[in-house]
């Protein structure tokens, strides 16, 4: 099996963000694992529940952290849209098998490793997402661009109630964020220049890529992402600050926003037709 | 200008659709112009605009349905992987300019001719359309197979209240219906068999292709499709019957319904969560 990878370094280039109010907002891309969904409650219990089960003694909330660090990994390493497309669900089963084995010493059986890839189906919406995405839809259309493949947003969808428009992200391009195809290939799937695309995330390492390609940025913190610690304002260099959840808005986003509901109340008068 | 084209000879493979009850279904996909929204009565009303404002003699509800005919052959003769994909609404725009050209003898602008093109953005579901897909979405994923391109699906569903879980169809295939990889990648994209996929359809045309590649089908007839005009049970060779509605099931299609609260009646034991 493949072991944990690191990704190359990837970087954005620089911020074409149309200045705020200049250009119509007529669609929001949404990041969705940990933007729109809590993934660190549902994918700790999951693996508290496998612990159980096989009479394992796993720190769940670390290994979940440590899993969720490895597929960002994967995925920006596969962010080439020349490679083959993987299904994230095998990407995700990989990688759990890989934090497993090198974080807890076990071998899960592939039949396991992608019955808890499946967990990332059934994450839960923070609680303002599902008001806040209903109200972002009556101004605009609404659509995941998360890593995502259709059958993991159809199925995510589903579980939490999220009524997207349409589903836009890797199935579409083919390849994974952060490379500008994915965001350049959605907003050109709604006929759309990325300037009239409003890319909403609390990692701030996807608005950067986002306002690299022209698209407006709306960064809503999410604090309990890592179910408690925040990244500080002054990032210390050489630390790794993966598993702290981003409170301070780090570059000049078009919007800041403490959750959906705010960020509708902020864009109310910015928005047009598709 | 491209005029009216003729469309190749098209031949469904032979049916290969499970037998009603072997196999769930996981999602139902919709032909929607003529099978979720009627397209009759909006085009016509168009088209009855156009004349007005132009101060043009047109039978509006005959143009209407030649549209509708040219564009069903423009994009059959684009049912190819290998050519470029070009935008439906551009397809829909050269057709009418063929149709008026060759039927009323005049030449509308390019934006006029655009304009007229957006009109099956804002297509009016048949009255069971609505109630009926919120139904089949409580037993199984519901998602267009149209030859529509995602920002036309996409501004089709939020103008009709469509409550579609995905926008599948011919901008995930980059291929117009009926070539099999529309129906193919359609249900590839949701990494399900074609056999656990029921395509729905009031045109028996896409149902056959549907089930040469394996999908279940449910014919349900839209008898005013065309304003009244029914195809009779019997075919007379040699007569075009493209503007008249079906209301014969002519093969052995998995369900016949006679509307989507009908259809959803039938499946209710018959569905499985993707």
């Amino acid at each position: 099996m493949p072991e944990i990878v690191t990704p190359p370094a990837l970087v954005p280039g620089p911020n074409r963000s149309p200045p705020r109010g200049t250009r119509p907002i007529r669609a929001f891309f949404f990041d969705t694992y940990g933007t729109v969904c809590d993934f660190l409650q549902p994918l700790s219990r999951a693996l508290a529940g496998l612990a159980t089960r096989e009479q394992l003694a796993l720190e769940a909330t670390r290994l979940a952290i440590a899993w969720r660090t490895a597929y960002i990994h994967a995925t920006a390493a596969r962010a080439d849209p020349a490679l083959p497309f993987v299904p994230l669900r095998a990407i995700l089963a990989d990688c759990l098998g890989a934090v497993l084995r090198r974080d807890a010493g076990i071998e899960p059986s592939a039949a396991v490793l992608d019955e808890l890839a499946a967990v990332w189906h059934r994450l839960e919406p923070w609680p303002d997402a599902v008001p806040g995405l209903h109200a972002l839809k009556a101004q605009a259309v609404i659509a995941p661009l998360s890593n995502g493949n259709l059958a993991d947003m159809t199925r995510l969808a589903r579980h939490a109630g999220l009524p997207w428009d349409v589903i836009l992200g890797s199935s579409i391009a083919r390849c994974y964020k952060p490379h500008p195809h994915v965001y350049l290939e959605s907003a050109a799937a709604l006929g759309l220049p990325p300037g009239e695309v409003c890319m909403v995330a609390a990692h701030q390492f996807d608005l950067h890529f986002a306002a690299g390609v022209g698209m407006q940025t709306a960064f809503v913190s999410r604090p309990q992402e890592f179910g408690g610690p925040t990244r500080p304002r002054v990032l210390a260099p050489g630390v790794d600050h993966s598993a702290a959840a981003e409170v301070f808005a780090e570059a000049d986003w078009t919007y800041v926003a403490t959750d959906f509901l705010d960020l509708a109340a902020q864009t109310h008068d910015a928005c047009a037709p598709l």
